[in-house]
């Protein structure tokens, strides 16, 4: 078979994380492995109230084929939303829905890179970005990051670096809200500095605002601030999701970006699902037109502040002294640096058995193999009781080996 | 912005169809243009059913995530029922399920296709294969046909000859139930023939089976029995969808397909869209589990048998002496022969204002530009009334301009 494949295909590989998921999540496993929001925060209450009123009203129609760029009713709430609540002013013609902000990767992956083409990305990066560049056989590059952002000049002097090197540099992948894995929130000023380098250097930014709502109290939601609305030159592509905020399996998000590029991503969709699931569509049009949205919103936050705050305090319990980390800002995940010289996957793979403990080692999100002794903790599936026994087990077990 | 676009992105077009769209779709028109499934047939009464009792049992859980390869028990079911009705024995490892057919399709030209590599299709094709395969920059290569199958002869002479010119033949697609456009259904010596073909040249076969299952009467479903059975060699891909039996507002269908195939499908998948939607999986899991398929995709059956034959009738009265027509033993489409010298796409922007019908002009369905006196008629969102009617306003229009 292997003669028959495109090139593309012969460098697919499955990801570490891929390659875990069997292991970590054992049911007899407390998990901080699971990066997916907590089903108990999907609305399915207002949901059901939705599909009954929309299978009265609609019959069988909810079930048909949906447009390729999304439900127009639904692109224009996610506009007038996207006004309201990120200061984001985009045309029609400058919006696009998605199954999936995963399927928006590789749209907007596949309209603009070659094989050879670079990409840069924070060191860490998010697996699923990673993976799309890599399928597409583009170069992925990555830049040194601090809490507050990408390190520009290092930036710099990457994309200086790979043009002198013959390919050709394309564009900045970056999660600047509360980012997965890392939990960072970059600085406004690096925000406007990054947007600076992509105009002297002539680049298209890609801004993956998946986590951007979910902000926990004392968090101005200014500082999050999106680099769309900065964009004079139109070289931002901004997308965010309703995975987490409403629920991921109804598989819908959006992208704002210039018409040109929207209008490609619209013609890749075509062919890569034709539509969107309707139904997933009509739930969240119905569940925005009702009003629902912010209150249900607020809740998520106060849900996922507290279980950061219990991961915090399980954290400051048994892992002072041996490691590093910042309580994040919002989002689903803690970001921990150990101090002492453990390779976290080793160390994954000797305590899994016994101790029943799981979580993401940190090396699979930095694409230059470095982040050894780095480790990400998700605190959104797991108890408060869980999230103190399994913290604090862990503490210890590192502890024993510092 | 043409700056930055990828190659593929830059060959990326609307096709014709796509731009009739806003054409053929106005609310006043009587339009046999829309290849849709009639939502008079979604079951949306069993789906509020299964939907209540979802929700009661699993909660927010039936809006996660699910995984890439589909739901297991999915998967199963479609296995089981892939034995059961069309005699098809694939494993685990050889079964993937995709968000639509539309996407099935995409990945399977993705992890097969480099630019160049030639695809060999029928004259005519379904646009959206066509679109699939020309958004990768393969070449699609026509082959004639008869109302019996693919022409292996001249199959055999277009793979010689793509070979002669240094590109690589690698995959014959064909839908050979009820093709749309044509409605033809391929005989089993045909079948068999191509198979052969694909032995004989070292090809890939990917057997699109969306409309096999939609049968009418008088046709003994042993006829339509897909290739996969016979494939002693591995060499074909078969695909089918819930789309047209079910609903394709879900988007769920399902691929067969050689394990190292499907693995690579599951590979692409993996960054096309992470996986498909949760909700629309678990209704059609419980749709299968409560032994409601048979009985439903019957009565579909006959309510396109009766459509169909509603325009068989009204083509006779209308038709005789202008045009040559078979009526399809299933599927949605009529395809219609004009005898006199007229090209339809200018009949059709003559006649769409003033009479206000619509079909699908036959040539955009051939990649080599023929088909000019064709043309498609779709009789599953029009009422026998309006069947009557539109065909026979038609029926007279061509008769005055034969």
């Amino acid at each position: 078979m292997e003669r028959f494949l495109s090139a593309d295909a012969r460098v697919m590989r499955s990801s570490l994380i891929r390659q875990l998921t069997g292991l970590v999540n054992r049911p007899d496993v407390t998990s901080f492995a699971a990066g997916s929001p907590n089903a108990e925060t999907f609305p399915h209450e207002q949901f059901t109230q939705i599909y009954s009123d929309l299978v009265a009203r609609d019959k069988g129609k909810i079930f048909q084929y949906s447009v390729t760029r999304g439900n127009p009713e639904l692109i224009e709430a996610v506009r007038d939303r996207g006004q309201r609540v990120k200061n984001i002013v985009a045309s029609q013609e400058e919006t696009i829905l998605a199954s999936g902000s995963q399927q928006g990767m590789e749209l907007v992956s596949r309209v603009l890179l070659d094989p050879g083409d670079a990409v840069f990305v924070e060191l860490p990066n998010f697996i699923g970005a990673t993976a799309t560049f890599e399928n597409l056989r583009a170069r992925v590059v990555g830049v040194r990051k601090t809490e507050s952002g990408m390190d520009l000049d290092d930036l710099r002097a990457k994309v200086r670096q790979v043009r002198s090197e013959g390919a050709k540099p394309k564009l900045i992948y970056a999660i600047p809200n509360f980012q997965n894995p890392s939990g960072h929130t970059w600085s406004a000023e690096n925000r406007s500095g990054l947007l600076e380098v992509a105009n002297q250097e002539d680049l298209l930014v890609f801004e993956d605002d998946a986590y951007g709502e979910l902000y926990f109290s004392g968090v101005a939601p200014n500082d999050l601030a999106p680099m769309k609305p900065d964009d004079g030159d139109g070289r931002v592509i901004h997308m965010s999701t309703f995975s987490k905020i409403l629920a991921p399996g109804l598989r819908v998000a959006w992208i704002f970006g210039p018409q040109e590029i929207v209008r490609r991503i619209e013609l890749a969709k075509e062919t890569a699902d034709l539509c969107t699931s309707t139904l997933g569509q009509l739930l969240i049009l119905e569940f925005l037109n009702r009003g629902w949205m912010e209150p249900h919103v607020e809740r998520v936050r106060g849900f996922y502040d507290a279980k950061s705050a219990a991961m915090d305090r399980a954290l400051r319990n048994s892992f002072t002294g041996v490691a590093r980390w910042r309580k994040p800002d919002g989002g689903l995940f803690q970001w921990v640096e150990l101090l002492g010289d453990i390779d976290t996957l080793k160390f994954l793979h000797e305590i899994i058995d016994e101790h029943k403990i799981a979580f993401i080692p940190g090396s699979p999100f930095f694409v230059d193999g470095s982040g050894e002794n780095t480790l990400r903790l998700s605190f959104s599936n797991v108890s408060d009781e869980k999230i103190d026994a399994g913290v604090g087990k862990l503490g210890e077990l590192i502890r024993a080996r510092s």
